[in-house]
């Protein structure tokens, strides 16, 4: 489908879903962008799930957002169980304000739910020419190191910054080894994972994708993945006011509360301590991109450089949309 | 030795390679508590290197360390080639001043050399009750993904906040399979490193620390470990005025010029977004410690702890000093 054809789709479902226009367009958006980057996870696959929790009361599709304003630079928000996308939105908005006036924009958001991409809106910053960090926490899919049970979400690390160039820096990683898809895919498929990547349900590493599913998922690097997936819980579940310690609910299958996800958006401007950011970082660039490469590796490419090319090439075709999820669209759009 | 022992012969020494009282006492501190955390190669290992560049005036044993002042919340540091232990000092607790004001602070480093560990600067801040993040680059020694020449440091992602016990929340982890001082002191005691750390220079695997050393190291978890290196190198060298793109030297071999290390602190007052975060963070920790463990796992450490631990055993226990350090120490001390 053509993804304007499928914009409006979406905001009709969403205004029939009782959201704001304005409201509607910044969902439809961000799972439009999520589409048009390859990573469908945080698309369309996830309309029928927000308009199912709006129906069953636990997305507030007419929130009262307030933005407490703790300094000139530093704000709060509580989203009023707003859908994530209208929280987060609202949020970097803010945060990009605060640093315009003062620097520093610090932006802690509580009340929220799953907001799709991180990556979506560290870009908004960047494109006004900022520094930036998104935080934000998730439903309960990696265990600590040393446990064998879930406890963090796949919590990003989310950063970005102007490059001089139109394709921004954006590194936006989650802490997890291989995402939860992969996993379901060798295991429909009769395929093993990789070593390292789960523990079965015992806590015994596992390459069996079936006993992976029933088990945990592992962090990067052991401890080092652990402790960043949990200064993730930390800045962006304790610090704010949301849930955190694997409280977060998972918005598929559970409907016996909000989630109250929270965010920490931290944004700064790029020529804080340097007259011409712009120049270094496009040297910085080049010194990286002009070292020489592994066989077989043609270009070294930042962050956010391939999803950027993804996007462009994208905007030109048809959103490729699988049976089942047409078939919802379908019924949402009745 | 007896580190109170130890410690006054550093500072000897610092003094008489011209340093003040106050920054020779800043800098043995600093040595003294890697060695009693058992990180040794951040401690009197480096203490020749030090002075050798101090007696071939790449570090300023006297210098005019210059804050600016960019907002209440904002300063930045203009270190003049001081040690970097002398610079991050004086840089975190401008940080911690800005935060206590403004509830955010953001310091910038410039022209700062190694400053030791980073969590040592986390650990002032979350003393004061405050959240922190610690950046520095480093000289080259991971290739970015895809490149076989390294580039970017070992560059930790440094993060602590208050836990409400004495013990502080205190992730430094760098984003290499090992870091680079340790595989110095393997190559120093003539031993093997494990397999997975490194390439030789030709990038072929090795267990060799010589050619390890001369080769380069891997991030963690490939591209992800690749853009968090590279988000520090931004952050604490393109950011703030310092060196950055590989061009931090190395400090035990390259006497070409100073070292123009950056560092980047920012730090937040821990309750800017909840009245309890005390109570918060300790619920947060106490779910994660309670969690199922895996076979032979005893309990569930937050980062620092292990540490921390390490720390009160060797408060009164010998320090151990390897024999071509204690020589090194003797000469310097004659």
């Amino acid at each position: 489908m053509n993804h304007k054809v499928l914009k409006s789709k979406i905001i009709k479902i969403f205004k029939k879903y009782k959201l704001s226009n304005e409201h509607a367009l910044i969902c439809a958006n961000a799972i439009i962008n999520a589409e048009l980057v390859d990573a469908p996870t945080h698309g369309l696959s996830r309309l029928k799930m927000y308009c199912d929790r709006i129906n069953k009361k636990l997305i507030n599709p007419r929130p009262k957002i307030k933005i407490k304003k703790i300094s000139q630079s530093i704000s709060q928000i509580d989203a009023d169980n707003s859908i994530g996308f209208v929280a987060a939105d609202i949020a970097i908005k803010e945060a990009i304000k605060n640093a315009k006036k003062t620097g520093i924009g610090l932006v802690g958001i509580k009340k929220s739910g799953h907001y799709g991409m991180s990556g979506y809106y560290a870009e908004q910053a960047v494109k006004k020419n900022l520094i930036v960090f998104c935080f934000t926490n998730a439903p309960p899919a990696i265990a600590p190191y040393g446990a064998r049970k879930s406890l963090f979400g796949t919590n990003p690390v989310c950063f970005g910054t102007p490059t001089s160039s139109k394709v921004p820096f954006i590194l936006d990683t989650s802490v997890s080894v291989i995402n939860r898809g992969k996993i379901r895919v060798a295991e429909r498929a009769g395929k093993k994972i990789p070593e390292g990547v789960a523990l079965d349900k015992f806590g015994k590493p596992t390459t069996n994708a079936k006993k992976a599913l029933a088990g945990v998922q592992l962090p990067i690097s052991s401890f080092r993945g652990s402790g960043l997936a949990w200064m993730v819980d930390i800045l962006s579940g304790v610090f704010t006011g949301g849930n955190h310690g694997g409280r977060v609910k998972d918005p598929f299958d559970d409907f016996s509360g909000p989630q109250n996800i929270g965010h920490l958006f931290l944004v700064m401007k790029s020529n804080l301590f340097v007259g011409n950011y712009s120049k270094r970082i496009k040297e910085n660039i080049k010194r990286v991109k002009r070292l020489p490469k592994i066989k077989g590796v043609k270009e070294i490419l930042y962050p956010g450089q391939r999803k950027h090319r993804r996007y462009k090439k994208n905007l030109n075709k048809q959103i490729n949309i699988p049976f089942n999820i047409a078939k919802d669209l379908k019924k949402l759009d009745a």
